[in-house]
């Protein structure tokens, strides 16, 4: 279990898969939990710290993105579930009560972060940090940071920032969640089409959770100019790109993919620093049967995180979240 | 002719409409002539003075854009031809032996640039001089841009800015040109499907010229991690855009129009002192029917010039250029 002394860890790939198939499909990658063995050249961790796991455990670590902290851009990276593992078995990250990872690939969590309500920021939390730092939302303060879909982290990160966040969205439904909860100065409809007028133009960034369909000329009619939309779902089929917008407002579209490694380390810092953590049910592995069907209707705020380590032996947690329309995630936490 | 002393010309509006009537649709832009009269409060320019008058000639001068020096994305803009006048009146632009113009909107023409070949760098220059700078393709030296659609100005522009310089098409008749003659790097023919492949990821941008509608996909697959497609066409239909591509290489699509007034003085310069002029071809007005038929066949590299100055009493030049597949523009250079 201890690779030539570069691994961190040493939970056994104790494969749950008599409980989990039904949900073989459904990912696993925000795992905290308890350092229980540390390879001999390991010197960030001890045993018995309480580490996380995110979306990705390796990658080749030599070529230019490795090079620059990018990982999360590298070729050859290995998710943490259903990617092939060097032995050729498939990985099956936070389905399981232990797991062996490489040492880069393993972050410090800080104290001020509960281990249940924190996990989800190794997916979903470094998934808007690094887009907000990487596009330039954090430079000046007092922007203007659209989320499209309810990103519920992007609004808190957003704020922490001191962006000023409105969220768009299709119905009214969560408007004074998002506003007394999340935070959020302001809400959007798309449908009030004389909101959306006067919303023209007044918007420096959007980010785009939305994984559906959907027409990306009211988002870039938002921005003003130099405003950039930021994609972050992943609509299946290609949407259409109307240029005229672009070059008549020196707009742009981009897209991010969590993060490296080191600015995954940053964002956990930045979240115990803020107080930020997910919004999160608990729930018993028992319970995934229930909470799959509640997240196909998209009833949950925002987030199942299953608590493994009082639902198996040997104990770990798992979470699961939705983002709006369509996605579906599932993550460990094992021995906390 | 001098409006409230802020005016800096004194060319009047004679339209040659009767000999222009068959071009309404061109444009004429890319103006260069002497300042003949100056009004009292203009500081800048003398009578005498060789300037230049490009694609806009008005502004709010209020907005956040004019207070940013981008003029260019005021959604007051007034263009040089085409738009309408604070009388009413639709400008002719180029199309007249006479304009009047306020200063903010005139640039001087530097000296080491001769007026028919720097004409074209009132639009073709900064259209993409512009982009380089704001999409950092300048900040360091040795990174790779592909222009697709042979935009010439742009590989000599990017050469001159130390960048590699890959001509992208879609036949190879140009290549022995765009490398001998306009000093690009190399050249890859996008239906040469091994070469396409041996050139995945191995740009920082690509510089996108075409206005036909066409696939954006393979100019993302030539994009390297962070990657930038910046679009300068104008297709009438909105492009494909995947999204997939975009979020795993952390890759980006944004326009750009031409530039403020503030970055055309500095594009004048850097292209008097780098010797960057248009490849032309010199024509009386007489000729501009042939030239049309010619424009109408890609039959021009890579502009026409027209000599207004000799042709018309009083004189002035005119010169129209052709962007790959679509675009015919017009512009005059009087009196000089």
């Amino acid at each position: 279990m201890v690779d030539g002394g570069h691994k961190a860890f040493g939970w056994a790939a104790k494969n749950e898969s008599g409980v989990l198939s039904p949900f073989h499909f459904s990912r696993r990658h925000e795992i905290v939990g308890i350092a229980t063995k540390v390879g001999k050249n390991v010197t960030k961790f001890k045993e018995g710290d309480r580490v996380g796991v995110g979306v990705i455990i390796g990658s080749c670590q030599s070529c230019e993105s490795c090079n620059q902290d990018l990982e999360n851009y590298c070729s050859k990276l290995v998710f943490t579930y259903n990617s092939r593992s060097s032995d050729g078995t498939r990985n099956q990250g936070g389905y399981s009560d232990v797991i062996v990872v490489d040492h880069r690939f393993v972050l410090r969590f800080p104290d001020g972060l509960p281990s249940d309500a924190g996990a989800p920021l190794l997916c979903a939390g470094i998934t808007v940090y690094s887009p907000m730092k990487y596009y330039g939302m954090t430079e000046d303060s007092g922007k203007h940071l659209g989320v499209s879909g309810l990103g519920h982290i992007a609004v808190k990160i957003g704020k922490a920032f001191g962006l000023r966040v409105t969220v768009i969205s299709r119905s009214s439904e969560k408007e004074r969640e998002a506003i007394d909860r999340l935070g959020a100065d302001a809400f959007l409809v798309t449908t009030d089409s004389q909101k959306m007028k006067d919303a023209v133009g007044t918007m420096d960034f959007i980010m785009d959770t939305v994984s559906a369909e959907h027409s990306l000329l009211p988002l870039f009619s938002l921005l003003n100019v130099n405003g950039k939309l930021v994609m972050l779902g992943l609509p299946e089929k290609p949407l259409e790109l109307p240029i005229f917008p672009l070059v008549s407002g020196r707009k742009m579209v981009g897209g991010s993919q969590i993060g490296g490694m080191k600015e995954t380390q940053e964002m956990l810092e930045f979240c115990a620093k803020h107080n930020i953590v997910s919004d999160i049910e608990l729930i018993k592995m028992s319970d995934i049967n229930s909470a799959m069907d509640r997240l196909a209707r998209s009833d949950v705020r925002y987030r199942f995180v299953i608590d493994v380590a009082n639902s198996l032996s040997p104990a770990s947690v798992i979470s699961c979240d939705i983002k709006e329309h369509v996605d579906h995630e599932v993550s460990v936490m094992s021995r906390f």
